[in-house]
């Protein structure tokens, strides 16, 4: 189980953050469609992305309960490696073509900052819940049909920085109704060395590859969803003008690769 | 929602610990039956109850991920009422009946401590984990099936009191197979009165209550429980001798009444 | 070390919640004055308590980094013991007498909890960070000197419930200057049983005795506070209509002992 | 407020995981001087690092309670910022010089992990707690004085990965006495496209460089220390064979800089 893919750069492998790849995921979804103010969304963008236009504001709002895996039975200890996660993608263009990207992302576990800044995704630690769905009937566990609501939430450092309902309408039975724009990250890694700091060692825009997706019992409906404004955080900027559909779905997938479009670093 | 059942008696119902009964819960369950010695079984039980002989230091470990929900759709709001449970039950006789006692148990919740007082369950506060089941299939989600594992583990103030592994062999057709003595706890309540600490408010062996008891996708196989010695903590004093099935199953009940057996309180 | 005191009633007395008392504390104090709209004081009141309209909506806000011990070296074991706590104190009159009552208070420890419920205190969990002074000088330190700056947040369930600063202007020489109503609470303790809910197995108003009270590097100054509204929660309702003085310093005290002033429990 | 330093890239400078260097702390050390067996801390050197053979396997445990701020006042924003910390530094040789290494190090906050991961510190996410002083005597507060303990521990992922005691002796008053090799850290970041896993994007030996150090109320005496056995983690290969002195001292520094001593970065 020897790695040094991830610090720490332990002998036998077993203290290292996480894993190395490849990484497999299980979870389940809420997404909540939403349009923010388009000069918002464009301040996001990295120098590479132009803003979609036709997006009008466009974003999603993902709410996810994870289970990670490596190659070694890791969840089985899901004390050190389950967990959970919120992020917002917002509509852009690369070179013409649609693309999602990453500005805010939140997790509770310290296995998924590192896989996530190894990809590009900026996660900070964050606390994250969604309404379960369990296989027994009651009056405390919601059914997948119409008319359920699942609710969700996540805060950072103590204050509550999304708050999110779907409300369940139909079955999708068509997953390409689902849409996918590839999502692309700003991968970057700084330097610290005095009259360094504008030169990172790493800052990359990359395409994130997933292999082996899949999905199951996706349904959709109406989706709400708040941003409060907090102090000393950002993310409020992006608070909806207009929500849309809200998803549920179970989805699991891979990762062994990561695509790079344009590669910035300071070398 | 004004309630005048749990602290803080606040005005509107709304900042009290947990709402008022009823409660409602669905949730995984994952069991290890396990054998401890009997003499250590026997010095945790109270006055009222006898050790059951015949049991031979027969106990079980429950994981548990739970949602909650009042009447006021609490399920919406995971953060504050979604938990996890770690507890341990061991076989006794009151008045000659086979009951089981629960001398340890721990929560992540301060709902559920609440509640679990009340109840008389002695809850503490710990981090409890359990492998999960997603619906889609994929590398990171075990499925219901022959050979399938699970683990899961408990903490409490940084020390992994717990530890345990459920290996699916079949489903369980007959729900009277998973057995099923009643629930005794010993409800408790101190004074500190100077003079009085010895006079508890509350001290009764009371018989938990379940309405609407239901379960789904019941499994059993084999189970592997470790109870690891750790400092100031005497959980390991029932270390399993020998470990026996487990399962792993969806349940769901409310809770609405409680049972006194047995009233001790100092009036 | 053998304690029939708090739940659980493990035989060697380890595994108990909390050590029985007597109970010692010592912790870094920011307290800030405010005025609250008096009705809202008035609607956090027990019946056996009268609004104080002299004071017109004063009420305290602490925030405390504890350590606590009881007589076997538990401050030795901080992962357990050691804790952060917000609470708020309102004036109110007690047969004409000014008392101040707390209507809500968290902390970050279940053992805090234990003991709270245990003298009235409707503790909730809740995650509280406060600025602190270190011996050493350096940038990261403030200083006991006029100008200084502290600040402290309290959280419940991923929501920012109270935000406080205090800016030190002046060392306390009379620590009488200080003030000090006798702290009054309900305590209380449901019954769970079918038809009892409204009548608490205990229900008594008691006023805290606190023994070797001690002060050290009192400082007073502006204070801010604001109590930010929260869904599902009702602390909003005490937002600060204006704030007064701010407060630093260390204290220190043991608790063997509460006065009941009235007892209402159900018998 | 901008910064390009670290992710998120948020276009305010707020909402980025931590502040651009300046960066100031202060905090307080509890110091356990010990010896791991030398093939154990052999294990643990990067190449370019050499067993110092003459240390005969000297190592220091680290807890630390930190205030860290920028240059815009984070210190009032204690649940952000302020963390704890443990780690281990190995005695070893680079180029016959005495350095020290760190194999492993543990924060509660997610800022830091940023912050580590930048100066080459392999953080990873743990709770980590120690006895603290107040200004106000007390039995809950111990003094700094022959004979006081102070107690600390460290966990992670719910297992007790440290816990260290010292006993106070003497106050130190030649601050040479408590030595100081320089700290040299293994700066690593991956690449995760396919075919370049082995090829890190930065993979450099580094040396800290800290302003402004300022050591203050430092204490020695005799330092006590246990790495217990963790599932999955390899830390207790450095179990003490013995213990040397304990150390409990404020400490405040600023970092604004980094020295590469080898760069084997894959370009």
């Amino acid at each position: 189980m020897k790695s040094n893919f991830f610090v720490p750069l332990a002998p036998r492998g077993l203290s290292t953050i996480s894993p190395p790849p490849p990484w497999h995921y299980a979870g389940d979804f809420l997404i909540i469609d939403f349009w923010a103010r388009p000069e918002a969304v464009a301040a996001l963008l990295p120098d590479e992305l132009q803003p979609d236009v036709k997006a009008e504001g466009h974003a999603q709002a993902y709410f996810i309960d994870w289970q990670f895996t490596g190659e070694h039975d890791e969840l089985l200890d899901p004390a050190r490696y389950q967990y959970r996660e919120f992020f917002i993608l917002v509509d852009a263009l690369f070179q013409d073509k649609p693309v999602a990207f990453c500005p805010y992302i939140f997790v509770d576990n310290d296995a998924a900052i590192a896989r996530g800044w190894t990809q590009g995704f900026p996660k900070r630690h964050g606390l994250i819940y969604q309404t379960r769905v369990f296989a027994v009937n009651g009056i405390a566990s919601p059914k997948l049909v119409s008319g359920s609501r699942f609710g969700a939430s996540a805060s950072a450092a103590g204050q509550r920085i999304a708050q999110g309902t779907v409300t369940l309408e139909k079955a999708v039975t068509d997953a390409a109704a689902l849409g996918s724009r590839p999502t692309v990250n700003l991968r970057h890694f700084p330097r610290l060395a005095a009259g360094q700091w504008e030169r990172p060692a790493v800052h990359e825009l990359v395409e994130s590859v997933m292999d082996h997706f899949s999905v199951a019992d996706a349904w959709m409906g109406k989706g709400e969803l708040t941003l409060p404004v907090c102090q000393n955080e950002e993310i409020a900027d992006l608070a909806p003008i207009r929500c849309g559909n809200g998803y549920r779905m179970s989805v699991s997938y891979s990762v062994t690769d990561l695509k790079t479009l344009v590669d910035h670093s300071f070398k």
